[in-house]
């Protein structure tokens, strides 16, 4: 591995993006912002085109000015040439197949940086398990960011904290220094298990809370769920190998609260139909496509009862969207069990 | 100490709550909806009248309906006679003189069960201290009940978990299965400082998200505030000889989640107003009355400061509050720390 020199030595750090989405966008910005030389790869002309002439993104990202130094192509040799650090926010059920195409590509020893979330369906792999197999590259070359980032807000340059989770502590760092700027503050951890875990749980949560809301319930129980919930991700983030004080870092309760109040998550809007009574096929429909947790509350199940994990939320979600318990017993159900102490 | 039953043995528990506040008169609702014989103390004969002749409360918690059973007397000794449980919710500061005024009229053995939050000025003592001195009681007699319980959604019947605290196992069991009732759970635990440490300074947290939604920032700065105000929180916590997993629990993240989401709290709302741009004392006006969080702000930091803690958020919070720090430069100061791991 060659010597790679951060931001602040030798001229800027070239860094690329692989995706021309909303939170794609938006990181860089944020690396430019933070002083690297930002190359997007995306798939379509006209978005790229946008991008590099007129500093917009207004498909994925309406109203927000760019960096006038973020180029975009879809020419992906030519943009991952050279590069030290490239950031990958492609879909994440297609990443494999993606990826795959761009290994003849990949910059040798470049750091990636998986801004992705949730589990590959089939494998039951986490992102950064697919990046690394797919590209054919050492898992310690692959960096997780994840947080309570909201893109839309960050693009607004709202003061965000988020994490760069990896094990391999020189890319951690060079990855935290490269997206450290005025508006975005980047915390280290080692803990990549338990910070890709959160963020697949998460979404799971997220559907609870909505439909306790969609019922009419507020504050308290929106907070109960959330700390219960958070207690069960834990629990099986433990049995797992991750480590408990993830969950209750950023990555966990930060980005579950931010994605819980957030009326933009698809979680929580498809949770709250749920609430207000219609059924999964309804309310996918109206919450306009499908939601993640949907497909991942019965594997996180699974796979609890596989580690003889009781998560008593989870459960009553996969009871209310695919075993037909009736969203009014939900509540009863959660608040029924025997009087417990609070940790166990 | 004689064997005392719980609520489904031998009849109702016998239980009284002292003080008609909000959460006084839904803390009895909720004993009385759990099967308790309930009476309350308070000061006004007109509320008391109201509470036992016409069910009502419409001083302190308007449009609701209270069961029938619950009276309500100006007359202590009378309502605390043969009482097994006692209730306390007056206000903190003056809970010292208003309990000593009582200790005659004390039912012995009884165990009693605090509502209140905050620490003593002049002592900085926990209001579990405070009960326990002033009425000549041991402390292990004394159980603490705290978590995200916003009264008036308790007294709408929505969904509530609690935690429920003391060191005598005996009593919080039957404190916990005395208030247990179908929209009411309450969690055991034995980590009583915690509880009480977590009810005092998110408070101070409270005013930090208000400050920060006030200056126009969003979900992702909530999230990161309450996040990182939680692990400076554990941090102090962890330092005072209190159970860092509290902090993550109920009364910990629950309450404080509840607190920084509710608009009816005054300390974020004061928060707010001084992100707008008020100065400390046009914002106490705006908010019509102090915020607790401005008193204990001060306090913890030196407590912190005594024990070696870092509280940067606590910290920011004092600096603007009370030693003019701009407002504007608050989000700078904790997002320009140097990049650290994240839970250092």
């Amino acid at each position: 591995m060659t010597e790679q020199p951060g931001a602040a030595a030798q001229g800027p750090l070239r860094a690329a993006v692989l995706g021309t989405g909303a939170w794609g966008t938006t990181f860089a910005m944020v690396l430019a912002d933070a002083g690297c030389d930002v190359a997007m790869w995306g798939r379509s002309p006209e978005v790229c085109d946008q991008i590099t002439t007129a500093h917009r993104n207004s498909r994925n990202l309406a109203g927000i000015e760019l960096p006038a130094t973020i180029s975009a192509s879809t020419d992906a040799a030519a943009v991952l040439e050279g590069r030290e650090l490239v950031a990958i926010a492609v879909p994440s059920q297609s990443a494999r197949t993606t990826l795959a195409g761009l290994r003849d590509a990949w910059p040798a020893g470049a750091t990636a940086v998986s801004l992705m979330k949730g589990v590959e369906l089939g494998t039951d792999e986490r992102m950064s398990q697919v990046i690394a197999e797919s590209l054919g590259i050492p898992e310690d070359h692959v960096v997780v960011v994840s947080g309570p980032n909201l893109a839309r807000e960050i693009a607004e340059h709202q003061p965000t904290a988020t994490v760069v989770a990896g094990t391999d502590p020189e890319r951690v760092a060079r990855v935290a220094v490269a997206c450290s700027n005025p508006y975005f503050r980047p915390y280290t951890n080692t803990d990549v298990v338990g910070v890709e875990l959160c963020g697949a749980v998460k979404n799971v949560i997220a559907i609870a809370v909505g439909i306790a809301q969609g019922r009419g319930f507020g504050l308290n129980t929106t907070a109960t769920i959330i700390t219960r919930g958070l207690v069960e991700i834990t629990r099986l983030g433990r049995a797992l190998g991750a480590e408990a004080e993830t969950f209750g870092g950023l990555a966990g309760l930060g980005d579950l609260m931010a994605t819980c109040a957030s009326p933009l998550s698809r979680n929580h809007t498809l949770g709250r139909h749920i609430g207000q009574g219609l059924d999964l096929r309804e309310a996918t429909a109206a919450t306009g496509g499908t939601a993640e947790g949907v497909k991942s509350a019965t594997s996180v199940l699974e796979l609890a009862a596989r580690h003889g994990v009781e998560m008593p939320i989870t459960a009553a979600v996969v009871g209310v969207l695919h075993e037909g318990l009736p969203v009014a017993d939900m509540a009863t159900m959660l608040l029924a069990r025997p009087k417990k102490a609070e940790r166990t």
